[in-house]
């Protein structure tokens, strides 16, 4: 259903105003309970996945690469100018999806059949979120689990980084991050903490087993203590001597995230 | 040596001009010879790679933190606007430094006692050139070999991104693309090449020799037919099934650069 709107103050654009301004966009997504997903690849994937669409807005020139995917979807049709003027900045492929969220599955559900996972604890950054859903997606982990700080995988950035791999790959947020590390024991899998630190063990050398899961710290500090401690095993990827001794962040954290996530493919 | 420039026009602020715009900086630091390098640790890990320091752009809050690197250089003390005013945007850590670029070794001198290599062909974005430099420092990489067309490593978002790397990893440029890969079979180097083609051999099966290339393709198109042919043998990083089914770009170059290096880094 088209409804074309030419006014940027227009309630019915509600969904996507201040797309820059993350403090206001988390109260409106909370309050509301939607995300945004931008670009048809993403509006598709996001669709595909199940997520119901509240409404579209996008341009006339981007409708025909939409129509199959859009259905009967709610769809508003502006001007290039209200466009940028409503978000703030040049659409990436001219549209945008207010999408409703699902409500997320409970840690023990998502990983029930999972043998490989990652869990990332206190990550706060919108793009490492994204960059790293994307690097366990594509190779082949079966699910992600976040401490109760990390940053909101479907806030826009994280979308966009991820190429919508949000939502492809199964994920939960613990409730609770002083036990987090023993639920997962409990549920049988063996944890590895990745650190810096160049005596723990180099991740190619781990013995995997069944059920393991890679735990990956915050962009400044790594793990926390308490996890570090708490883990079944510490790992590492082998550096440089002299890049070590260069200094700190010789590896930005997608980086050794994807390394790491490709270590633990192993069998 | 401290001069207080109190004009954004002033001629002597000449070489910072137009930081964002890339084409006036490509000709302006070609023509002078110069690159730039950002913020205090990467200004001081170039000086400390051998670059003789043209001049300094800071404020007076960064002064102190300077000191000690700077020596006799020429320094121009300027106020925060006037910073802002000639980079076009808010200066990483309130200082950037003009340096003489110094004369690219040739491929044979940077090949000379190397043993593990990663050569790209074409990769032409600042940023994607800096994070590879970063991973390939980090994990002990030999060398970088750069074919004809790929971006300036030099170039200030390189550097950035980087983190000063690409100080600290000797590089050359390739004369010539069409006969690259048979110079380095002189050189007694194997090359890989990267494919996301999952018929090739997985990178963890590879066996590695005394010498060996990796060769990574630009960011869209992968490499050349030329390379992929001429190369020793083509390697991929497994993916999961479902993510290849899903589309293209399933991990990022930076992602791929980093997984390939740390498998180059295998005795």
């Amino acid at each position: 259903m088209l409804e074309y709107v030419s006014d940027a103050a227009d309630p019915r654009l509600a969904d996507y105003t201040g797309l820059r301004d993350v403090g206001l966009r988390k109260s409106l997504e909370a309050e509301r309970g939607l995300f945004l997903a931008e670009g048809e690849k993403v509006i598709r994937r996001a669709v595909g996945a199940g997520y119901p669409v509240r409404s579209v807005l996008t341009t006339e020139r981007w409708l025909p690469s939409l129509a199959d995917v859009l259905g009967d979807a709610l769809v508003y049709v502006v001007s290039d100018e209200i466009m940028t003027g409503v978000a703030g900045f040049p659409v990436h492929r001219g549209a945008l999806a207010s999408m409703e969220r699902l409500p997320l599955p409970p840690v023990e559900e998502v990983l029930a059949g999972a043998s490989r996972v990652v869990v990332l604890e206190d990550l706060v950054d919108h793009s490492n979120i994204g960059a790293i859903f994307r690097c366990a997606a594509a190779l082949g982990v079966d699910a992600v689990v976040l401490s109760p700080r990390c940053a909101d995988p479907l806030y826009r950035r994280s979308v966009k980084v991820s190429m919508g791999s949000v939502f492809s790959i199964p994920y939960a947020r613990m409730g609770n991050w002083f036990d987090g590390l023993a639920r997962l024991r409990e549920l049988g899998f063996r944890s590895l903490a990745l650190t810096p630190d160049q005596s723990a063990t180099p991740l190619d050398q781990v013995k995997m087993g069944d059920r393991v899961a890679l735990l990956l710290g915050s962009e400044g500090d790594g793990l926390s203590s308490r996890w570090l401690r708490e883990a079944d095993e510490a790992v590492c990827i082998p550096m440089s001597a002299q890049a070590m001794a260069a200094g700190v962040d010789s590896l930005n954290v997608v980086a050794a995230a994807a390394i790491a996530c490709h270590g633990l493919m192993r069998a």
